[in-house]
């Protein structure tokens, strides 16, 4: 029942903090999970998981690794989970400890900050996006949701537990930027349009930040960025979902991306 | 009272079809609506809404315009609205009656379609990115989500009231392309990269197809895509969320886009 107060109390972010741990719920989050390199601690499983071959499966992988592994009547399982119809699993991790010096970026390297982002599904969103396009690392700034609250982790998809995301100050990150040689552009509206920035002065290694999803960039990614890029959009349309925009600016400014 | 049993009532699909009436709730949703040239039928709003500024205002221009308004206790409110924290507002409009007739697509246009998108907030992020991307005019095809459910509603954001959406039948939607001689491509995680696809061969008029979350493009989909397309992603992350490759499609593939 250990594993199941903990699982509780990792809902809330200064646990996670202290404890170094997070959990991740639901079937696919759990089988990204056991594919990463990161400790799991223990399991919570429901009769919910056995309905289908995929749970019954997910099952037996975390017998076979020999993970410590709690079965709960549907009712006290619903008592750890985020989600309103659980799928019954869920697992506890250790939150991987990443810093700037393990990073070492390729030469060609593309990075993606978030400024402020407060939505916990944009946050994941994000992070999926940003994996899935080749970005090598993913940092949260001040204002930014915990990326290792559970609906992060769920929206992310894996994203989290394959890629390296760390949060961080401005000072670091700008430090972080300079010594690595990397540029910073920022995402915003009032930026200047794709379509006017030449493939050649897109920097090797690009870092892209994306600001809040009411009130855009801050004062320090406004100091931080070199450039400011937007996308053009239909005047009657206010704006695009910050997932989405970083998804077309990643894709856009791509290395090796065919552009005159 | 009769526009709280309709509200209610209108949360249902088979409501909506049968009064060819939908319900837009929140402050956005009805600022958009009211902006926009549907007719609006009634409104029911709670003390809520009276906190903000933003929301008094939003009162006043629904008192102005002599739309029917009712003001309810909060209780109340919430057996209409579809939000758990409710912002006090919901405005009961017409389903506007779109036809492919009356759709009248310019010699350079851009269409999105929806095979088998059945999350509601998926839905909306495409209708609402579709719109801020100048897509003329958004299909639904068989198994996607009713566009004028109320979590699809809220997630486009103002994008259903400004520009046309309809349901169709791939027979209705293959004969409007034939007709208007528009090129349908279908996004697909096994079709051709993007980037061997020359600008010259992006046609004038272009559909855009994408799939369910899950299980990708359907047989009708495919029987109907002249080309299939992918963007290139990570090895290690199995997709992008169905609104951000759409927004990354729909983006590389603009018109007058600087590709050689």
């Amino acid at each position: 029942v250990k594993l199941l107060t903990l699982a509780r109390d990792l809902q809330r972010r200064k646990a996670r903090e202290r404890q170094g741990l997070f959990v991740a719920e639901g079937v696919r989050a759990v089988e990204e999970l056991l594919r990463s390199d990161l400790h799991v601690r223990g399991a919570l499983v429901s009769a919910a998981l056995m309905v289908a071959a995929r749970g019954k499966a997910l099952r037996e992988t975390i017998e076979t690794r020999e993970i410590e592994l709690l079965e709960l009547p549907e009712r006290d399982f619903a008592t750890a989970a985020g989600t309103d119809s659980p799928q019954g699993v869920l697992a506890i991790a250790e939150v991987p400890r990443r810093t700037f010096e393990s990073l070492g970026l390729p030469a060609v390297a593309r990075l993606l900050a978030l400024d402020g982002v407060q939505d916990p599904g944009n946050a994941g969103a994000l992070l999926r996006t940003a994996a899935a396009l080749g970005v090598q690392a993913t940092f949260a700034l001040p204002g930014t949701v915990d990326l290792w609250n559970p609906k992060v982790v769920r929206s992310a998809m894996g994203a989290l537990f394959h890629r390296p995301a760390l949060s961080c100050t401005w000072d670091e990150l700008g430090r972080f930027l300079r010594e690595n040689d990397v540029g910073a552009w920022g995402a915003d509206s009032e930026g200047e349009p794709v379509d006017a920035i030449e493939a050649r002065d897109v920097p090797a290694r690009l870092a892209l930040i994306v600001g809040n999803e009411g009130s855009g960039l801050s004062e320090e990614a406004r100091a931080l960025a070199d450039r400011r890029v937007r996308i053009s959009l239909s005047s009657d349309i206010e704006s695009l979902n910050v997932a989405v925009a970083a998804g077309i600016l990643l894709h856009h400014f791509r290395p090796g991306a065919k552009r005159p």
